[in-house]
C-alpha cells in the first residue's frame, strides 16, 4: 500500500534520511520544481558531534537535536513522513517502508552510519555505543547507575568493575568522551559523593593504532594525549579489544584485561546501507559513488554524507572525512545538479573544501588543524565551541547549549544528572558474567 | 544485609522520599545532632506540578527535576541510598530496600502521592498517568507520534481516534493539561502538520463533579471553564469514566462513548503507602498522623506531606491539601520537633498557613483564589508563573524554565517535541482492541 502523500505533479525527490545531508538537500531544493519527501525514522535531526555532552550529563537531548517538521515549517513543496525505511527496488523507484511504500523520480540515499563494531556481535551487544540520543541517554543512565552502586559497595572487586571506565577508539568521539568522563572525575564527583574515594575512578582509552586523532596532525595527536593524561586518563596504543562479555573485557595486551561495568565503543562508523542496491555499488560499508553523488550503475539514485564514498578526488583516494561540512556540500551541489538537470544544463562535479578538523578534551583544552595552522589550548576551545554553536540547528539550541557551556564553565558543574531511564544490562548479558 | 551506611554514633533519622516534604525535613536536620538519611528510588526531586508541560512538549525533564545528590552537597550528616523501599519493620526499627536493609531511631514516611485509579485495573493499565518523568515522557512521545500517524492516515475513523484526547479530571492537572493540549492544537499543529486539518483534533476534558478545579473558588471554577471552552476543549460534568479497553472509552453517559488513542487520567491521587503500618494506621489511602506527623499508634515513625492525613486542625476535617505548601509546612515543624525531642523541650502542634491556590489554563490565562481575593487573566497567569519558579528547585532550573517560558510566548512555539523514547501500547493492550 502506498504511503499517503498528495500528488503534486512536480518530480519527485524522495531522501532517506534527516542527518546533514538530507537537511541542507531538502532546503536548498526550496524553491526548485521538486516535490521533496523526506523520510526518517526519528523526528529529529540530531548532531552527532554533541551526543558525548549527552552521556556525561553536560547537555539535554533537545539542545542538540531539532524537530524535522519545526525545520521545514512553510516550506511548501516538502512532505515528511516518519518511516523506518526497509529496502529499496530501483526498478520500479519505489522506497519501502514500515508505513508502506514511496514512489520516486530521484532518490538520494542519506541515511549516515552507525557504530561499526567490525562483524563481532559480543562487542556489539554487551559495548555502549553513541551514535544516536538513545543510546546517549543509556550510556548516561548507566554511568550515573554505576557511581550510585559503587557508593555503597562493599567489595572492593565489585566497586573496582563499576568505576573502571574504558573507552575504546582514539578518534574524535573516543577523545572528547574520555575527557568527559576525566571532567565528571575531578569535578563532579567529590561534590556528589564524598563518601567515595575519587581516584578509585579509571577512565582507560585503548587506541589500535599508535596515535590518537590519526585524521589529524601529529601535532593535535601529542597535544591531546598530553591532556588526557594530565586528566588521568590512561591511554594505551597499537591495542585491540579482543572480548567483552559485559563484565571482563580481553585485549591484546593480557596486562590491560580487567573488569570494567561500562566499555564505550567508538571504534569506527560504518555506513547505513539501505538493502536493494547491487553489490558492486557497496564498499566497506559505504555506497560508492561518481563525481556527482551518483550512485555507481544507476541514474537516478544518489547518495551523500557518511553513507557515500566518491573517490574521485585525487586528495581523498580512499573517500572524504565522514563530518557534516562534507555532507552539507554534497547536499548543496547535489541540489544544484537536480535542479541543471531538469532545466538541461551540464551538471558540476563535487569538489571538497576541507574546513578543517578539531577535538576538545575538556576545560579549556582542545586542538584545531587548519590548513598548516594548528592550535591548542583556550584559544582551541573557544573556536571548537564557536564552530559547534554554529552547526547547531536553530537559534533556540544554540543559545541553550551556549548557556550551558557558560553555566557549567563558571560553575564546574553539569546540569543534568538524573537518571531519567534506568539502563538495565539485559539478563542474558548478566548470566554470562564470570 | 545492611545498606553499606557509616555509623556516625549520632541517632537516625531516616526519610523515605524527596519530594518537597523530604528535601525540606532533610535540610531543616542540616545543623541538628542527627544523622540524616534518605532513601528514594529516583536519584531526582521533581516538581510535580509542572509535568504536564514536559508532557505536552513545553520543557525538558531536567528544567524540572533536580538531582538529590547535588541538593544537599557539602550536608555533612546527610547520607543518600538510590534504593527502593520495600516495607518497613517498626517492631526491630528497620526499613528493608532492594538494597538491603536500614536501621533508624526516627522515620519518617515522606514518601507521596500516585495515580488514584480507584482500584479500576483496566483503567490503570490503558490509560496514561502523569505523576512522575517517565510518564509524562511517555505521554509525550504518545501524543506526538499520534499526530504523525493521523498525518497520513486515510482511513477517517482511525484518524479521529488518534486525534480524539481525553482528559479525566477537573482538578489543577487536568485543566491545565487540557488547556496545554489547545495550545498545541492552536499554535503547533497548523505549523507542523499543514497536510492535517486542524480542527480534526477534539479534546475532551471529563469531571464527575458539577464543576471544575472543585478545591477552588467557583468564580475560578467558571473562568476556568470559560477559558477552556474559548480554547475549543469539550467539557463534560457529572460524567464518570467506566472503562476504557485502550481505544474504546466508555463513561456514564453514552453519547460521550468514544474511540481515542489518548485517554490521560488524572482524576485523583493517593498516597505511596509504605507496607508494614498497622491497618488503623491507613485511612483512604492516605497515613493517619497526629497533629506533630507522628503516625497513629507508633512513637516514633511519622509521616508527612501528601501520603499523610492529619485531622486535627478545625478548617481541614478531611485533611490538609496534597500540594506543595503542606508538606515543607509539615516538614519545617517536624523538624524543629525532633530537635525539641533531643533536648527535651516541649513540642509543638502543626498548624497549616494556607498560600492559597491556583491553575493555569494557557497562555494569558490562570485563576488565582489568595483568602477572599479572586485573580484571573494575565495578571494571574504572571501570578502562577512567578510561585511556579519560586517553588522551582535551584536557579539553574527557574532561569531555564523562565527562559522556556519567555521564549514560548514570544514565538508561539513548545521548544521540545522530540519523539526519544518511542512509547508503544503493549500486545495485550493492542489484542484488547475491538
Amino acid at each position: 500500500m502506498p504511503v499517503n502523500i498528495p500528488e503534486t505533479g512536480q518530480a519527485r525527490v524522495v531522501i532517506i534520511g534527516g542527518g546533514y545531508g538530507g537537511i541542507t538537500l531538502g532546503k536548498a531544493l526550496k524553491k526548485s520544481p521538486f516535490q521533496v519527501i523526506m523520510l526518517d525514522k526519528n523526528n529529529y535531526h540530531c548532531f552527532q558531534p554533541l551526543l558525548y555532552q549527552v552521556a556525561t550529563g553536560g547537555l539535554e537531548p533537545d539542545s542538540i537535536a531539532f524537530p524535522l517538521r519545526k525545520l521545514f515549517e512553510k516550506q511548501k513543496n516538502f512532505y515528511f513522513r516518519m518511516s523506518e525505511v526497509e529496502r529499496i527496488d530501483t526498478a520500479i523507484k519505489r522506497v519501502y517502508t514500515h508505513l508502506g511504500h514511496v514512489n520516486y523520480d530521484y532518490l538520494v540515499i542519506a541515511s549516515g552510519g552507525k557504530t561499526n563494531f567490525y562483524g563481532n556481535e559480543e562487542l556489539e551487544s554487551q559495548t555502549q555505543g553513541m551514535k544516536n540520543v538513545p543510546e546517549a541517554l543509556n550510556l548516561r543512565s548507566l554511568i550515573l547507575q554505576n557511581f550510585e552502586q559503587a557508593n555503597h559497595e562493599s567489595d572492593p572487586e565489585v566497586r573496582n568493575a563499576l568505576l573502571n571506565f574504558v573507552v575504546v577508539g582514539g578518534g574524535p568521539t573516543g577523545v572528547e568522551t574520555a575527557g568527559a568522563l576525566a571532567e565528571l572525575k575531578k569535578h563532579i564527583l567529590p561534590k556528589d559523593y564524598p563518601e567515595m574515594a575519587t581516584e578509585d575512578m579509571q577512565i582507560h582509552l585503548i587506541e589500535g593504532g599508535n596515535r590518537l586523532l590519526a585524521g589529524m596532525s601529529e601535532k593535535s595527536s601529542e597535544d591531546s594525549l598530553k591532556a588526557l593524561e594530565k586528566l588521568g586518563v590512561d591511554v594505551a596504543f597499537n591495542t585491540f579489544v579482543k572480548g567483552y562479555d559485559g563484565l571482563n573485557i580481553t585485549t591484546s595486551k593480557e596486562a590491560l584485561d580487567m573488569a570494567a561495568e561500562t566499555v564505550i565503543w567508538s571504534a569506527g562508523i560504518t555506513g547505513n546501507i539501505i538493502p536493494g542496491l547491487k553489490p558492486e555499488a557497496i564498499e566497506r560499508g559505504r555506497i560508492r559513488v561518481d563525481a556527482y553523488n551518483k550512485i555507481i550503475g544507476y541514474e537516478d539514485v544518489y547518495a551523500i554524507g557518511d553513507v557515500a564514498l566518491m573517490k574521485t578526488e585525487a586528495a581523498y583516494p580512499q573517500g572524504h572525512p565522514q563530518v557534516a561540512p562534507a555532507a552539507i556540500q554534497q547536499a548543496e551541489q547535489l541540489a544544484a545538479n537536480l535542479v541543471r538537470m531538469q532545466i538541461q544544463e551540464q551538471v558540476q562535479p563535487f569538489e571538497y573544501f576541507d574546513k578543517g578538523s578539531m577535538a576538545t578534551i575538556g576545560r579549556n583544552k582542545a586542538v584545531v588543524d587548519w590548513k598548516n595552522i594548528h592550535l591548542k589550548g583556550f584559544i582551541a576551545w573557544l573556536g571548537w565551541m564557536f564552530v559547534h554553536l554554529m552547526y547547531l540547528i536553530g537559534f533556540r539550541n544554540k543559545l541553550v547549549v551556549f548557556a550551558n557551556w557558560v553555566w557549567s564553565y563558571l560553575t564546574y558543574d553539569k546540569g543534568t544528572r538524573l537518571i531519567i531511564r534506568p539502563y538495565h544490562k539485559t539478563k542474558s548479558e548478566k548470566a554470562t558474567k564470570g
